[in-house]
C-alpha cells in the first residue's frame, strides 16, 4: 500500500494548444497536500487512465465542460483512501473517480465510485470500468452484430477497440481491424483473433477496405472519424450501422473544415445508421450487467487484454501525446504510486 | 378518358450534366406507339410526379442504377391502361409505375400498381403514393416525435415536407420549418399551421435556427443536407434524431468536396442519431396501414395539400429544373394527358 508523502504534484492545464499538444501546454507544480473536511475523503491515485478524448475536452465544450486554463488536468484514476471523514470508507479502499492529473485529491463521496481490489489492479482501468463499458455498449447496444456480418473497427489496436473487437467476434462476426503499422495489423489478428487487419498507411485505405472487406461492410465502430470514416460510409452495406464513438482523428490540430464526404447522401441511399453514444447513456444496472459479463469474457481467457502502461505522473503529458499519434498498444495508463 | 393518339413523345436523357441541369440535357423525339404482346399492357401518362431524387438518379447511383444517356426519363407517374394482354387489368384502370417522361408505356404487371379512381386524380401523385408515404414513414417511424418535441423541417414548403410537416404537428411537435422566401415561410404557417418558419436566406442561418428554437431541436426531418444540416446539427439537443430523406442542395451541380461539420464530433458529444431511410424499407402491409392513416387525415381536414401543377410532357425539364431551384410549392407534377 502506498505511503502518504509530503508534496502532491499536479499537472496544470498551462495553456491552449492552437494546434497540436505538446508538453509545454503544461505545467508541473507542487503542492502542499490537502486535509478532508467532514465529508470528505482525501485520495492518492495510484493509475492515472489516457484516453484520446482528454485531448478534446482541452479544446471545447464536449459532453463536458471545457477545461479551464490554470487547473489540474481532468483525467479518470484508480486512487486509493488515504484519510476518509466519510462513513463507509476506510484508508485503503480502492476507488474509480475523475481525480486528475495529481498524486492526492479531495472528494466527496458522489464523486467516487468504489471498486474491488483486484489482481492486476490496472485491470480496473483498461476494462472495469469506462473503457471497457464503451466497447461493450457500442458494439452489444449500437452496433448488434449478428453471426457472418462484417464488422470493421478503427484504432483496433487501442484501448476501447481491443475490447469492441473481441466482444463482436464473440458475437459470431467478421472482424476487421483498421491500424497505423504492420505491426499492430500483425498483432492484432494473433493475439485478438481478427479476421483481417489493414494497416491504413500501406495504400489507399478505399482499396485496402475493398480487398478486406469483399462483401461490404455492415457495422462500423468508429473511433477515429475523418478520411478513414468517409472510405467506410462508402463501402457501407444497405441498412448498415456506424456507431460513433470517438473521433482521434480531428482530436489533435486544427479542427476539420468539413465533414466526410457521403453525409448525408450515402446514408439515404443506403439507409445507414449513425449513432453517437457515450456510456453514461445506460444506467448503473446495465453497467453491472455489462461489467459482469466482462469479467466472465477477461477471466475464462475469451478476451485478451493488452496494457501500455508508463510510470510516473510527469509522464502523463508525453503519454497523452503518444497516444494521440498512435503510439500505444492497448490501454495507455500512468503508474503514478 | 384520355384517348390514344398516333404518336408517342419521349424526353431523352441525351446528355449528362456537368454541373446544374439545363433543357439542354434533354432530348424530345416521337416514336410510334407500341404493342403490348400476351402478358403486357400499354399505359398512357396522366400525371407525371417531378421529384429531386430524379436529379440524383440522373448524376450516378443511388438506391437505383445511374439513368442511361439516350433512354427514356424516369420518373414516377399516374397511368391509366389503353389495351391489356394481362388477366386483371382492363382499359380505364389506373396504376401508379415508373413509366417515365413519355406519353405511352409497355408495362408488365409486377411493374404495375394499381390504384382507385379518386378526386382529385393528382392527390394520387401528391399524397397517396411515394411522397405521403415517405413523409409518413419519416415521421411516425424514424423521427417518432412525442408532444412537445421541437421538431424541424428543410424544405418545407415541398412535396414530402408538406405532409410531413402536418403530420409531425399532429402527433403534438412543436413544428420549425426552413423554407428559401417569406412568401412560403407565410404559408406554411397560415396554410399548414406550423409554429415557426424560417427563410434560410433571410440571414444567417445558426442565428435564426437559435431564435425559432430557444430551447434547441429534437428531430430534424433533413430534406437537403449541406449547410442547413450542418447548422441544424450544432443545435440538436442530446438523443436527437435526424431522419436523412433527401439532400438536394446537393444534387444540381457539382458534388461537394465534403459533408458537414460536426460529423461525427457532435454525434458523439451529443449521442445523435442520424439515419437515412427510404420508404422502400417498410412492407406491403405497412404501406396500406399509411395510406389508409393518410386518407383520413387527408379527407378529414387534418392535412392540408398544395399541389403545383404544369401541363405539358414537354414542360418536364423545365419543371425539373425549377424544382431545384426551389420554385414549386408543395408537389409539383406534369398533366401529361
Amino acid at each position: 500500500m502506498p505511503q502518504k508523502s509530503d508534496i502532491n504534484r499536479q499537472l496544470l492545464l498551462a495553456n491552449r494548444p492552437e494546434a497540436k499538444l505538446s508538453p509545454e501546454h503544461f505545467q508541473l507544480v507542487e503542492t502542499p497536500i490537502p486535509s478532508p473536511k467532514q465529508g470528505e475523503i482525501l485520495t492518492r491515485t495510484l493509475y492515472l487512465s489516457l484516453d484520446a478524448a482528454n485531448r478534446a475536452w482541452i479544446q471545447g465544450r464536449t459532453y463536458r465542460e471545457n477545461m479551464e486554463l490554470e487547473k489540474v488536468m481532468r483525467g479518470g484514476t484508480i486512487s486509493e483512501v488515504v484519510e476518509s471523514k466519510v462513513p463507509g470508507f476506510a484508508p485503503g479502499d480502492l476507488i474509480f473517480a475523475d481525480t486528475g492529473w495529481q498524486d492526492y485529491t479531495i472528494l466527496t463521496p458522489d464523486a467516487a465510485k468504489k471498486m474491488p481490489r483486484i489482481d492486476p489492479l490496472s485491470h480496473l482501468i483498461s476494462v472495469y470500468s469506462l473503457t471497457g463499458l464503451t466497447a461493450y455498449f457500442g458494439v452489444v447496444e449500437v452496433c448488434k452484430p449478428k453471426p457472418g456480418q462484417t464488422f470493421v473497427i478503427s484504432a483496433a489496436a487501442g484501448a476501447t477497440a481491443q475490447v469492441a473487437g473481441q466482444i463482436a467476434k464473440l458475437m459470431g462476426a467478421r472482424v476487421v481491424g483498421i491500424v497505423g503499422s504492420d505491426e499492430k495489423a500483425e498483432m492484432i489478428k494473433r493475439d485478438f483473433g481478427y479476421d483481417e487487419a489493414i494497416n491504413y498507411k500501406s495504400g489507399p485505405i478505399k482499396q485496402t477496405l475493398k480487398q478486406a472487406c469483399p462483401e461490404g461492410i455492415d457495422l462500423y465502430f468508429d473511433n477515429v472519424g475523418g478520411e478513414i470514416l468517409e472510405a467506410v460510409i462508402l463501402r457501407m452495406n444497405i441498412h448498415g450501422r456506424i456507431a460513433c464513438c470517438g473521433a482521434i482523428s480531428q482530436y489533435d490540430g486544427q479542427p476539420p473544415a468539413h465533414g466526410p464526404r457521403g453525409v448525408p447522401g450515402f446514408l439515404i441511399t443506403k439507409r445507414i445508421t449513425m449513432q453517437g453514444f457515450l456510456v453514461y447513456d445506460w444506467d448503473q444496472a446495465a453497467h453491472e450487467k455489462a461489467l459482469k459479463q466482462l469479467q466472465d469474457w477477461v477471466q475464462s481467457g475469451k478476451i485478451k487484454i493488452h496494457e501500455d502502461i508508463m510510470d510516473g505522473l510527469e509522464n502523463a503529458p508525453k503519454g497523452l501525446i503518444g497516444l494521440l499519434a498512435g503510439n500505444n498498444v492497448g490501454k495507455r495508463m500512468i503508474k503514478v504510486a
